[in-house]
């Protein structure tokens, strides 16, 4: 999916919600896990339940990975079942070099037929360029994360430049690549990050996690991080997928992801409009 | 295998080399192809023939991830192939927050067994500290890596300390584990980072790519590095598993295993006598 399809699918339904699908065996209700493959069956009730009000779904890549092969392949169906007009993130925050990279890419753009993933920038270039070398892939650079831990080393100041170690990330990275291909994450809980973000990058969609359970504000994200093709996609996971515990999960789910892309609708047609 | 077991193995052996099973299925020998688990054979065949000469393994995650089920079955039979008395290092990059960074570990650490991971520092304090919960095991902080891209941001001088990203790392680091739960990666390629490196945590062993086919020198790189409980893992990978590429693969291995370990018996002699 490209650039421009992306925001088609954002005005056609007035969203630009991403669900995450950190879909945990110990957290979906107990009627599920008697099933052959429960945590498949919990994210396809999620995704036939939210995929009307959103525009991207990001598994993060721990939740199955640490299920051995069967998370692999909860995965696997999962990705075929997301519709093809949404937008699909591997959150892996990978980062290797070369041949391993490459690798890591193969697997989750060719093997699983991800959209996109996101990746660590620590190992500088060599070590995110083989991701970059994809057709028609994404590849979503961790800037300024939304965990307390994101001010250790992420607000580093450059004596040379002045500018911080994430800015130094968001500027060295468009050197890469161009705003077709490069996104960045900016976590919603310091969002002035969201601010310089955006003036440093005025073309690149944001991945935006942090609101909901997190605490980080939907209209501040939206006012700080729009431009005129949105440019944002704003990550909901556990206000939505465990908005019940109970046997209603997927209606509750359904109910919370409708109230957030109403709440986006309103900024987006404020924001366009002007 | 914790710091006083580890340095009794180099001692015994003579050794501080951790041989990297990169195994690439496109790379091993034409004769092992047709069997029915190509990379476990060449790495219990890799294994046999050095395992008199290393103290240490380290499979790059990303050559078994790229396979899906199939590459996580050979790697947990490759880890359940080595000797206890060998340290086995997950080379996975990871890095998450919270509960995704807990799953990961468990993955590694539990599922298959690895003593060891290695960790990426971008995300901070949150990221690294689940790895850490795990009894008897290890954690190896990215630093300075072996990369060209290692000058992007690893070099990013603080206005504040004065000091480089990776020494930031260093430091920073040190306030969450011990040197008996916590190991550097510092890369060969840079050998002055290894001294700033040692000058910084003179306890921790230090996991040190970048000889062999990467270029760095291993009598320069123990120099610098060593401290009196050795302190050094030296990581070669290409110029060991990949010295033939014919059906003697496992004798070139052996060889090329045994020459270093020769050299390293030497300069631990000379080091711990001094």
């Amino acid at each position: 999916m490209d650039r421009l399809q992306l925001f088609e699918q954002i005005k056609r339904k007035g969203s630009y919600l991403c669900v995450g699908l950190d879909s945990d065996v110990r957290k979906i209700p107990p009627h599920l896990r008697s099933l052959e493959d429960p945590l498949f069956e919990f994210n396809k009730q999620i995704i036939d339940a939210t995929q009307d009000y959103c525009v991207a779904y990001k598994p993060n890549i721990a939740f199955y990975e640490s299920l051995g092969s069967a998370g692999w392949n909860s995965l696997e169906k999962t990705l075929s079942y997301i519709p093809d007009t949404i937008l699909t993130i591997a959150d892996a925050k990978r980062g290797d070099i070369g041949n391993s990279s490459t690798l890591y890419a193969r697997a989750f753009f060719e093997r699983l037929n991800f959209d996109a993933i996101t990746v660590s920038p620590y190992m500088g270039e060599d070590s995110v360029k083989p991701f970059l070398q994809f057709e028609g892939k994404w590849v979503i650079v961790l800037a300024c994360t939304s965990n307390p831990g994101s001010n250790d080393f992420q607000l580093f100041e450059s004596k040379q430049s002045g500018r911080l170690l994430f800015e130094e990330v968001i500027m060295k990275s468009q050197e890469w690549a161009g705003p077709d291909k490069l996104m960045f994450v900016t976590g919603a809980t310091a969002p002035e990050r969201i601010g310089r973000a955006r003036r440093l990058a005025p073309e690149n969609f944001l991945l935006v996690p942090g609101i909901g359970a997190q605490g980080g504000d939907l209209e501040v994200v939206s006012s700080l991080g729009m431009n005129r093709e949105c440019g944002l996609l704003v990550n909901a996971t556990r206000s939505v997928i465990y908005a019940s515990a109970g046997a209603d999960f997927a209606d509750a789910a359904s109910n919370e992801a409708r109230k957030i892309k109403n709440r986006m609708t309103e900024y987006l047609d404020g924001f366009l409009q002007t």
